[in-house]
């Protein structure tokens, strides 16, 4: 066989490209039924992606005419897979009843986010059709904060009562099953929905018909708080590995469940805010790069570059305070790049590794004196290493004299200390008095480094050099 | 009640900070059976993130005496949480029956992690005592090669045949689910074991139990290759949003599935090596940052720092050759650090857009043209709006002559606008010729926009103050 070492996976990306290449040129024919037949061989994530290719090669209208081609209970599973920008679009061209059928039929939670973007007059309408109890029910999810665990979750999800028999759950799974987001966990709540337990349904599967559920059910379980940021409950899942875990009230009621499938987008966006900001960016406001607006751009990269080329301002006035020095001896400007280079790079890969433990959870704000006495150590080495490649360089490939390269040299096991010392407090410090520790990446290092690194330069220079 | 807005989550952390300090006091009193009833009022997870706070605090010994206090059942779930680290060191310890033991409670998967990293001669002592099906398929797990799907699956699904009745399927269910590692979603196999479908639990709990699974099952289902490595398996995960997904090889023979529980560490380990090369630190192995050694840490930091130091040896001969100019404008030296600083910030933000938006799929390498020009228009805005500012700082309150204000602003401009290129194209250049594009961040940026900066400077300056 010729295609022995081609994975499936590989083969199901070729098909999407094929396909997607095969519906740009049938919609410049304008055949549109063919198009749909087309996007009907996949599977609703792909469909998706693919309407997201179409409004990008062409329009927005083209991307709404296909999707209203598409079966009803189809074009609902893709709506669920679109970003709310396009969700919201779409919703903006359809009719009223199509609006309608959609949100009816999409899941409890998918339907809040849409309904958050809303206008306002557009939610009131759909609300003024819906039952009055479905109306407070979806008013309360509107009230929870933006990236909380009570705008994340679903109040989707199955309940038993203590007293149940095995047979009596699985008999009630399969009779409310269909609505719920998940049927793999089950709640156990009492008369007053505090929540007492959680039950899987492979102990339900697996147990005999007339045990009582209380046997087999875990007690106190893994809960998020209504109120926890979704940070947190992220990190609950990544810790416990659940496929689900049980958001409450502050008096323990069950309000909702937030799934494993949810959070793996929440640690998508999670993951690429921090990165961002590590890179010095700011909010790029969930949107994906190629959709914004070269303004859109302006706006999340000028206000970091501009505050840190302020810090350069100090800097001058530095090398401004030691430019008679400097003029006496030219040859130390050389070496100036590579001081702040260095000093930037270390203290970024310490600021790094610290805003990447705190992260994951395996570095505390209590192992402060752990983390300093390491990243000293570490200093300590790599600067004495890079110092004496440095000091021959200096004095036999550039024939410097020894006291330049001396100068060099020493403020190089100074700078890449202090960085190393810098590097690994301030994200530390930065938590502590609640700042995002990642924006004190790289960006931010290299700035103040530079500082540092000149000012250590100038001293040495006065100290060695006589100047 | 005064805890009102005390979420339960705060509660728990308190409760294990608590506890841990309990049985530090313990521990330091020798109280051992103690410690033990106090390990057990807690989850798998959080006794074993206990050992390991206790191996921090005192040494391995006691972390194993207390290991092997907890009953037997416990222990097992205990050790599937540790690290491989903490799990090879417990097996050094503990004897023969108790290694037979936990690996055999294992979860195939799990199994397999611990044998990798054990000696071969304690392999073959094991494999040795296991029965010779169960040896001839640990054996062939053990060649998957490190980070393949094939590594990260699990054999232990449940099958079905396409003839089942629904009925026929929950009894399959019922016998042999406890050993597999997850009953939510069933794979349907022909004759050969090919894969022809996958049908949930959902499904079967909700049809009628004479349904034949052909009915219900879902067809072409997504799958992963037994070769993929671990990164296109997550990408499946996240596109996706699965519980679970079958490994397939070459015959398109099911081999195998991996559960989203294992991804999530998937996760959390890519995103960390990502992070951590955009820092400038290569392998950390897998260790966390308090458990790596001084030496550990200075060979995962060095060889950059050094590599990227030599990259100044060519910026500090860019400044020699210039040296003359500059003893005639020596103010030229004060605005040095912040066109190199500001470069280096300029093209860090584009490269870490463009790593990040590469890594989610968000950007492909045929969206070469549409970024470049998205990345052009946003460094003249950019690049302009800084240098406007610049140039009111250098005349009026730096009174230097507008020449030289003007030579800063010109090179401002240029730079940002080059270092806004090169961000963005290099990480996509890596990709193509298959380096990792992470390499191409920050650190990497500023050695190279520095060069940039200072040629872009002198020869603007050659040209307008005629030096």
């Amino acid at each position: 066989m010729g295609n022995e070492n081609l994975s499936p996976v590989v083969e199901m990306d070729q098909a999407y490209d094929e396909t997607i290449e095969k519906i740009f040129d049938l919609l410049e024919e304008k055949k549109y039924f063919h198009c749909r037949d087309e996007l009907l061989k996949h599977n609703e994530v792909e469909i998706a992606e693919m309407l997201v290719d179409i409004r990008r090669k062409f329009d927005l209208q083209r991307m709404v005419v296909l999707f209203r081609a598409l079966p009803k209970d189809i074009s609902v599973d893709v709506f669920a897979e679109l970003s709310v920008d396009d969700q919201i679009d779409i919703i903006n061209i359809i009719t009223d009843p199509e609006i309608e059928y959609i949100l009816d039929e999409l899941d409890f939670d998918d339907m809040i986010d849409v309904l958050e973007e809303l206008p306002s007059n557009i939610v009131d309408k759909i609300l003024a059709k819906a039952p009055k109890s479905e109306r407070a029910r979806i008013n309360t999810f509107l009230k929870y904060k933006e990236d909380s665990a009570g705008a994340l979750m679903t109040p989707e999800y199955i309940n038993l009562k203590k007293t149940d028999t095995v047979k009596d759950a699985l008999e009630h799974i399969r009779e409310v099953g269909l609505d719920s987001e998940t049927i793999y966990t089950c709640y156990v709540l009492d008369r007053g929905r505090k929540l007492i337990g959680v039950v899987s349904l492979r102990a339900l599967v697996n147990a005999p018909y007339d045990t009582p559920v209380a046997d087999i059910m875990v007690e106190d379980p893994v809960v998020a708080h209504v109120d926890d940021d979704q940070e947190e409950v992220m990190d609950l899942f990544t810790r416990y590995g659940y496929l689900a875990i049980p958001v409450v009230d502050n008096e323990f009621r069950l309000v909702g469940i937030v799934t494993v499938d949810d959070i793996l987008d929440v640690i998508e966006e999670e993951t690429t805010e921090d990165i961002e900001r590590m890179g010095g960016i700011i909010d790029t406001s969930d949107k994906e790069y190629l959709d914004m607006s070269v303004w859109q751009h302006v706006k999340a990269r000028l206000p970091w570059l501009f505050l840190l080329m302020c810090s350069y301002f100090i800097t001058g006035g530095i090398i401004q305070s030691f430019q008679e020095s400097l003029s006496q001896v030219l040859s130390l400007v050389i070496y100036m790049p590579m001081l702040m280079g260095t000093g930037g790079n270390s203290g970024s890969q310490s600021s790094t590794l610290i805003i990447r433990g705190m992260a994951t959870g395996e570095i505390d704000l209590s192992d402060y004196f752990k983390v300093i006495w390491k990243e000293i150590r570490v200093a300590v080495v790599v600067g004495i290493a890079l110092s004496f490649i440095n000091y021959f360089r200096i004095v036999f490939l550039d024939h410097n004299p020894p006291l330049v390269a001396l100068t060099v040299c020493s403020s190089m096991v100074l700078v890449v200390i202090i960085a190393k010392i810098i590097g690994s407090m301030l994200p530390m410090l930065a938590k502590k008095i609640g700042i995002d520790p990642a924006l004190m990446a790289g960006p931010m290092m290299a700035s103040i480094t530079d500082m540092i690194s000149l000012s250590t330069y100038f001293i040495m220079a006065g100290l060695l050099l006589n100047i």
